[in-house]
């Protein structure tokens, strides 16, 4: 009875890359709604409930993702006879090199991947690339591919809004916008494009921000307004599908405060039904639109609730992230500080300087700023909603940033005695400060007396870093160029010489 | 037994401008302390009650400065007979043009003279510029009358602080720093060199915002903690004094918090006793340090207190000037946003851009802002402390700024309706709207249709006024240029030919 093509202990999986047990059953009915697979995965002690999920024609597909070496077996359970009992084992092989498993939170308010290497995001956001045709995804790819950026905010859902009003040609739920959808059967190939553009992704290094709900549909489909059975049933085919891939980040919703239909007790449900259905407790955040924070009120939805694993902030201010920090105690993305590009909307027309500045400014103070490009086109391809070209001033800047704090030691922090400008780094052995719109003549640095440093003034704009000759110990007294956008770095450095 | 010289009744006195009466009593003893002096003037049946003041070397002097035209009397009192009884009559005549008045609180969050005529601030700080040599002092006033300049911070006492450490020659109490000071004297040759000064600015069209208090000093002189009598002494008599100057305002401190000695309960006295002793009401206010404004509390002195006239503001971002106006229902003046120049202090050294963004932003919200300067100077000639000239890119940018303001239809307001871009107008007739450092493409503004508008695109750093050909009704597209630190203006006109 079994049907498993998946059952020799002589497959290998690497690491954070996932099997997939596929298994035929039952075509008649509605599989989606009807039929109930799991599995349990087990190395040694230690056993994991996956739940499976019905990718059309008959097939049955369970996706496990190890992490941790060695020999795993596993067993199918359904509530049909015909899956029910296939079982089979595989080994989990070590980590191949640049796959370091799955973000999680590390030091509070820190990421790290699972093999422990530290995490920052350098998001970007293009939220229904996916919905665009073949060769505009690819160029989104491409562009990615040159870019800094290692996590990028997509949506489930298509989007109307401005911008973007070309139908889609796949949908999540079997049916289309002019002849209704069937809200108990997905599409299986929908999904099966969603799932080749995350593995692309993820060869290329980027976390998949995935956001499962958001309000650019106003009933044009209904996906923002689908009842409470259907929101569940869709949360856990999504989760049952995606989460096996290890680049996966749960995003509840963008704008969850401007969806009408959803009270904050529906974000909390979500929220439980994403918690105890996700296997590997991929991260778990939830985004705001306007007035997340004014002096009346911190945010909309209290992000110190246990199952937001960090906070996903917009807000066009990035001096509130050091508040925020000691406030959450999670780590800090402000996914939305306004776009480079030339909108006619506030949110989308700020310079590549300020751009720059924004993500500075957040990195800065110990938390992390995504990017976003909105410039006007003439096809209405804009970065921001349907990717294709980057064209603003900010990406190459990012990558300079990205460069900088790459170089940087492990372990560096804010350190708050320094109150006129965000400074990172280890006392006694690493300072990086920034002066972001300031642009002092120079600056007293006060290094310690009984090291020797070496310090250089970094143009984060015309991206140089010059090194002063020498080295310096105590307060020293350090001219600058008097322009905007200036840091300086200075590290301890062994004493050559007398 | 009388000595007054100004006894005749023809004597004639411009209304807001002062009859001084002078007279002559006792010079032993101390009569700073000993001798109480009063007048009382009276148009009618209205009765001002005036403190007068002795000027030194046995004269004794009574400012008055009368604000409605016609026929006025007075008779002075005092506890030493010889200078008990005097009396006599002026005419005061109608104000001559250029004289407005002292300025008032008008409509909630507004200023207006006396006359009625809109006053702006548009105001700069050079805390101590009387209390350097005069050539700098009459180069100072020569800058201020090229700028654009209505309004001066600046205080009674010297200040000790960067880039301010020369001695000054007269000081407010007879003494010095080395010899001490009589807490029981004051200088009247000190008071005689500001009352000039304030005359000047007076001429120059300039509010002296005259600050009382301030902790420059940390006890390098003692002005900063004198007892709580010697404090009262001392408001006394400078209310005495310079009351009748009509462009005085009283700023009961600069960054009070860091007067270490004053606790709150002394700003409250303060406040009452400038209330009680000032027979005219100048504007009162009191400036704030660090800390004044973070998401868990407001201000640390309360602005809605009854005796503070209108809030004086020190903060970085001028968003929440819309929030303060609506909490404190008073007029709402930033003084401090960070000064243009380029000192190793963040609060001194932001780009003229940035200085004239921040003023724009704050105008824009229905508040104030005003300017400073802090380039390093080679003799340490800083604009913000010391005045001298003015070096910045800013000044030029800010007559702009007036001029654009001064030619706005009276009873121009913020409308809210607009909620990404702040605007000011009159509904269906005049319309100001600002980008700052926002740069869209375009704009659609959505015009009453029942009228015809001129647009204009105004470059508020490049100062230049661009008329789009034509006039416009209804929701109409403005092609932008695309940079940062462009207004908007539409204003009513009638529609000529068909």
């Amino acid at each position: 009875m079994k049907s498993s093509q998946l059952a020799s202990s002589t497959v290998k999986i690497e690491c954070w890359s996932f099997i997939e047990l596929s298994l035929e059953g039952p075509i008649d009915g509605n599989p989606f709604m009807d039929v109930h697979l799991q599995a349990k995965f087990q190395h040694k002690q230690r056993v994991i409930d996956v739940d499976g999920f019905y990718d059309g024609n008959g097939v049955y597909k369970i996706r496990f993702m190890p992490d941790t070496e060695g020999e795993w077996t596993y067993s199918v359970s359904s509530n049909i006879a015909v899956l029910n009992g296939s079982a089979g084992g595989f080994v989990c092989s070590a980590a191949s090199v640049g796959n370091h498993g799955p973000v999680h939170v590390g030091d509070t308010d820190r990421f790290a991947y699972a093999d422990g290497t530290t995490y920052r995001p350098y998001g970007t956001t293009c939220y229904v690339w996916t919905h665009q045709e073949e060769a505009l995804q690819e160029q989104t790819l491409q562009s990615l591919s040159h870019s800094p950026f290692n996590k990028i905010r997509m949506c489930v859902f298509p989007k109307r809004y401005s911008f973007n009003t070309n139908e889609p040609e796949h949908f999540p739920f079997v049916g289309s916008k002019t002849d209704g959808f069937d809200w108990t059967r997905f599409n299986p190939l929908y999904f099966a494009r969603l799932e080749q553009r995350i593995g692309e992704l993820q060869r290329l290094g980027i976390e998949a921000d995935l956001i499962l709900f958001h309000p650019y549909d106003n009933g044009q489909w209904g996906f923002d307004r689908m009842d409470a059975e259907t929101d569940e049933f869709y949360l856990r085919y999504v989760i049952a599908r995606l989460s096996a891939f290890r680049n996966i980040w749960w995003s509840l919703a963008n704008e969850f405060d401007f969806m009408k239909e959803k009270k904050l007790d529906d974000w909390d449900r979500f929220f439980r039904i994403v918690q105890e259905s996700d296997p590997y407790q991929h991260l778990r955040s939830i985004h705001n639109g306007t007035k997340m924070y004014d002096p009346t009120h911190l945010t909309i939805y209290d992000h110190t609730k246990p199952w937001v694993t960090h906070a996903s902030m917009q807000y066009w201010e990035l001096s509130p992230t050091t508040a925020w920090r000691k406030l959450y105690r999670k780590p800090i993305v402000v996914d939305e500080c306004c776009y480079e590009g030339n909108l006619p909307q506030r949110w989308g027309n700020i310079t590549g300087e300020d751009m720059t500045a924004r993500m500075w400014d957040g990195f800065m103070r110990g938390g992390y700023v995504g990017h976003g490009e909105t410039f006007l086109h003439p096809d209405e391809i804009v970065w921001w909603s349907k990717g294709g070209q980057l064209y603003g001033d900010s990406p190459a800047r990012i990558a300079f940033l990205r460069q900088i704090f790459d170089a940087s030691p492990e372990g560096i922090t804010p350190i708050e005695t320094f109150r006129d400008a965000p400074t990172l780094g280890i006392e006694g052995a690493y300072y990086l400060q920034y002066f972001g719109v300031h642009r002092p003549a120079y600056r007293e640095l006060p290094l310690p007396e009984e090291s020797c440093f070496q310090i250089e003034v970094i143009d984060t704009w015309n991206m140089t870093i010059t090194a002063l000759t020498g080295v310096y110990s105590g307060l020293t007294r350090v001219n600058m160029p008097a322009t905007p956008y200036i840091a300086l770095r200075a590290y301890r450095v062994e004493r050559v010489g007398n």
